[in-house]
């Protein structure tokens, strides 16, 4: 459905009054202006959660010029760089075990990617839940457990197929097992964050709304290694 | 800013009227219809960038029956994950390379990390342009050009970053070359992707709304490692 404004159609355009506490009418707003913002705010809301700083669609898309649009796609993409060299530090961290298991590389992208789509699920649903007011600040704990919950019953379905990927590529048993349980595990851990996050940052006064899904993904991406190399070490002994 | 109802201030709500060809009235649309409207799809349209099927929050949050919210995440979740796989098939050919050179492996998740991000900011742009009639499938060259330009601009100002990153952690000349010149590369790719993507959507008549930014990332992530590979092996002869 697209609304049509009231002048395409050669009708003046409905009008709300804007009063102030005595009742006096300072001015009007039309129906058009309120759909034309509700408009915009959806723009900047989708790019905030793509990580897009505010205003780089203020003018139709070929009307912005280049820089301009690199400057309000740089800031985020390095602050996520930055808060993803974590998982090089990780990575770093867990050398030996890399080098004695050079399989358990292998399963790296497939396991964060899985626990960054996770999170980015709920993080959405909670911020826009957020936004039309159906949850608040004093359900932090019910939200969280919820999502917890979902993630617990998505872990139990993708587990076992990362399971059987894992055999398909020939793991032995205990890689195989390691994957399937870090998969459970992360995707546990991904709704959980991907919960609590944008509620304490609403507590926090901070507009949920800024938080994209790839804050979260790379928030999820250094953890989710600390879960994977911290499993493989104990069902594999490395 | 939030609309409020025309009658929760006590005032009837102005209305369209929706009229046959010849003139006739069937009905009546409120603006309040209209807005309800507008931002019922805008939740149906986050939802899906993050990759959750429609119709997830279609009461309010904590009236969601959970399995019902774990059918409409579980879909696009093993999806993702078979088409994540790529990822460790890319990975699976380039054993000897990552087994020859561990150190490889640290910059895995940073740079298909921040390819996905790129993507993603690009995927978004292009999806909400397409959505408000910005652009359309005639312009398809022109902004895979744009989108194109702007990943070569990104990159080239991440490449050094990542260059001094790669530094930082003791690489080896050569390996923090390999990291550097695969960044500007992922950059330009998944940029290219994010753009091409949407448009090719829209052009078969896919509603590229429907196309969420980890599909993105996850495309990005396998191709992204095959140009890692196919640099590294370039530079580091290994």
């Amino acid at each position: 459905m697209r609304p049509v404004a009231a002048e395409e159609v050669g009708k003046p355009a409905p009008e709300f009054a804007v009063v102030e506490q005595d009742g006096s009418v300072v001015g009007f707003v039309t129906v058009d202006d309120v759909i034309d913002v509700l408009i915009e705010e959806q723009t900047e809301d989708i790019l905030h959660m793509a990580a897009v700083a505010p205003g780089a669609m203020d003018k139709p898309y070929f009307d912005n010029p280049i820089f301009r649009v690199v400057r309000k796609r740089i800031g985020w993409l390095l602050l996520l760089f930055v808060a993803g060299t974590l998982t090089s530090a990780v990575l770093h961290r867990f050398e030996s075990e890399l080098a004695a298991v050079v399989a358990l590389a292998f399963f790296i992208p497939l396991l964060i990617g899985t626990g960054g789509n996770a999170g980015a699920q709920t993080v959405m649903t909670v911020i826009r839940s957020l936004a039309l007011g159906e949850v608040g600040v004093r359900h932090a704990w019910r939200v969280v457990l919820r999502e917890a919950t979902t993630g617990v019953l998505v872990g139990l379905l993708v587990a076992p197929v990362a399971f059987g990927q894992a055999l398909l590529w020939r793991a032995p048993l205990e890689l195989a097992l390691t994957v399937s349980v870090t998969m459970f595990s992360i995707c546990v851990w991904s709704t959980t964050v991907g919960a609590l996050v944008p509620i304490l940052a609403q507590r926090f006064g901070v507009d949920p709304a800024v938080l994209s899904a790839p804050l979260i993904t790379t928030l999820v991406d250094a953890t989710g290694l600390v879960i994977y190399f911290t499993i493989a070490k104990a069902i594999l002994g490395v």
